[in-house]
């Protein structure tokens, strides 16, 4: 086992991290609602966060909306809401050019991240991503360890710090629709930490397994005792861990079966008319498990239309339970104003959004659909392996978010 | 141990109950946040309860809003949504007359309940719950056994069902401020099952403890480990048992210390001037423990006054969440359009809403205040004791409702 590293205190956006000496691993389980983990317990399937759920904290913290996942994760590397960051969504609309800008590159990020400012302290960052996109976004100006397990065995030093990922690992790269996608980020934390090559690690895995299993899937089960091996393996390592989501995860079907779809645009045009855009923010490179359907949406309307009795109109559909305008969704659901569109709308816990049924291909779904987006998938839980002590007492119980969790996990407890 | 009940079909407000030939027990467990159940099981505190979640199931559902107990106990009784029920809060401003009118009498339900059609159908109902506020409501025409362990001691056959409780239960009347004003309500659903007097019961605790202390809590893990001890004893007796909250819980609390409350009167009153009217849904005649604040209001507006431009500096104010008129409440938020204000107001999970200062006694809080009634204390654990099949494991997965918790109980399992 490698030397304890020095505790290290350094500041960033308006925080101050007191890292303990020992090493610090922070994970995103993507889409872990609450009720993962109450099952997997339950069936005794995750001993090492029961153990953590005894002898540290488990609890709720709420998340940044919309409930996807890049918006989170930059929200959580930099301890700053989405207004904050710029990261409102996967997707936006460049208004000067019509066109759907994808925000996968570190230039979408407008706020420094905690990890780089961990590496300008000291602190041997590493972070590690299941999928490729948020490598690009969360290692702005890091001075550490940056890969993705989607391209694990294309990383090299000079990019990525590091080399020979799949040796320093032991496993081969795995395929991103996959257990092992989530599983070898976890893995790949355990070995840095273990080789020290890393003393503060940002782990942040993938949804698919949430987005195809319910907790109770054997699968699902299966995927959570897996995943308490490798907590287990970082808890033995000495290491800090906290964890938490960047999003819950719902069933989404008709009672008669299939996804219970809104498709909105389509509704919309043949309203209003031509003209009208809806953007699906959780649209990316990825989209076989879900379709490119969650539970909120952003809306560009032409000039010419009277965006109150659009809004109106949204607000009174069955299934829609809120609808803001540029100025209110940028004030009560933290979002970047220049990067949504002139609506924002959210869906209950089992209807997703769509643009028109062309748009969306749900044919891989297998007639179930599970996702998230909405105001249902925005509480998710927090896990730290110590008590918390002092004022993270009183402030885990009033209305801490995510986007917290490296704070709480670095000052939170006596570690 | 008495006969087994005959097995019972009966339908009452579009739902058909397939009541096994086993006791049912019903259990609401006020103010049951689901990190109440995560905790006290995370400290093994709970093993009944953990063994319903890993045989039975354990999952979430959502309540009625405003989060509070009447509104959900109302609509738990009777399978109906708060705009079905009329019973949307414990108070509502009488237009007429200008009064405020508690909402503590059978006459105000505007449904029949599952409770009176199960008794119609043959089976022996007894409801037993806390508070003798909710006794009067929700025993509206029920052939059968009916009483509060507030006034246990008051309970006569003619009017109750029942005389000589406290032998019955084997246990003194409880003082209402108590963990075992709600033990006894479970005791007594244990002796009613055990002496043969019930074999379909609804068991309505009291959220003092919850209001009082948070989940790790020694005092609460040592009340829900005295609930499990009833739990295990419904169980062991043969009963079907199910399991929900009315509502969740949140601290609502400063920084700084003591409750975080937006006295929206005193705020709209300034602003706009005498005449306007905040109504708490949650003042009712134990208010010791959360000095009459809670997360929803309704308001009452003078009639020059511009609706849309209070609603608007509403909305505005930090720590406000949602803000409905009287129809867009009564669509979007299921409540009676007739028995709520011109606007109906929902706050954040760690703020709380009042009158004025003068309309709120904070002095028993002890500095610290825990409430419920708005969007984050909405989500709630449902536990059955039976797994799900057929439609209901699709059902549960969807967006099912603390309120369906009845049917779930008698025909959600294989029982």
């Amino acid at each position: 086992m490698p030397a304890a590293p020095p505790s290290t205190t350094f500041s960033i956006n308006d925080r101050t991290f007191r890292v303990p000496a020992r090493p610090v691993a922070v994970i995103c389980i993507d889409g872990c609602g609450d009720e993962y983990l109450s099952t997997s317990l339950a069936h005794g399937r995750m001993p090492n966060v029961a153990r953590m759920a005894k002898n540290g904290y488990r609890g709720m913290v709420r998340g940044a909306l919309p409930s996807f996942t890049n918006v989170n994760n930059a929200a959580i590397c930099t301890g700053l809401t989405p207004a904050e960051t710029g990261i409102g969504g996967n997707f936006f609309l460049d208004q000067e050019t019509g066109e759907e800008v994808m925000m996968n590159s570190a230039k979408f990020l407008r706020a420094d991240t905690i990890l780089a400012a961990a590496a300008k302290a000291g602190r041997k960052v590493a972070m590690v991503t299941a999928k490729e996109k948020l490598r690009d976004i969360l290692s702005k100006d890091l001075d550490g360890i940056a890969f993705s397990s989607e391209k694990a065995d294309q990383a090299a030093l000079a990019t990525h710090g590091i080399e020979n990922v799949e040796q320093v690992v032991g496993q081969k790269t795995p395929e991103i629709y996959s257990a092992e996608a989530s599983l070898f980020v976890l893995r790949a934390g355990v070995a840095l930490i273990e080789q020290g090559l890393s003393d503060f690690c940002y782990l942040s895995l993938t949804d698919y397994m949430q987005h195809k299993y319910a907790p109770e899937a054997p699968e699902s089960l299966d995927f959570y005792e897996a995943m308490d091996r490798e907590i287990g393996r970082l808890l033995e390592l000495g290491a800090v861990v906290g964890a938490t989501a960047d999003h819950g995860m719902n069933a989404k079907n008709l009672s008669s079966g299939g996804p219970n779809v809104i498709y909105l645009e389509s509704l919309l045009t043949k309203q209003f008319g031509e003209g009208i855009r809806v953007i699906c923010p959780i649209t990316d490179p990825y989209v076989v498990h879900h379709g490119a359907l969650g539970s909120a949406v952003t809306i560009h309307l032409p000039e010419e239309l009277d965006l109150a009795e659009v809004a109106e109109t949204i607000v009174r559909m069955e299934g829609i339970t809120e609808v803001y305008d540029r100025e209110m969704a940028a004030l009560k659901l933290e979002l970047p104003a220049d990067r949504i569109g002139d609506l924002f709308v959210l869906s209950a816990r089992d209807v997703v959004l769509g643009r028109t049924p062309e748009d969306h291909d749900l044919s891989q779904l297998g007639g179930q659909l599970r996702s998230h987006g909405g105001r249902y998938e925005e509480m998710v839980p927090m896990l730290l392996s110590e008590p918390l002590s002092g004022e993270y007492v009183s402030r885990a119980a009033g209305d801490p978010r995510n986007f917290d969790i490296f704070e709480f996990t670095c000052n939170g407890g006596d570690a």
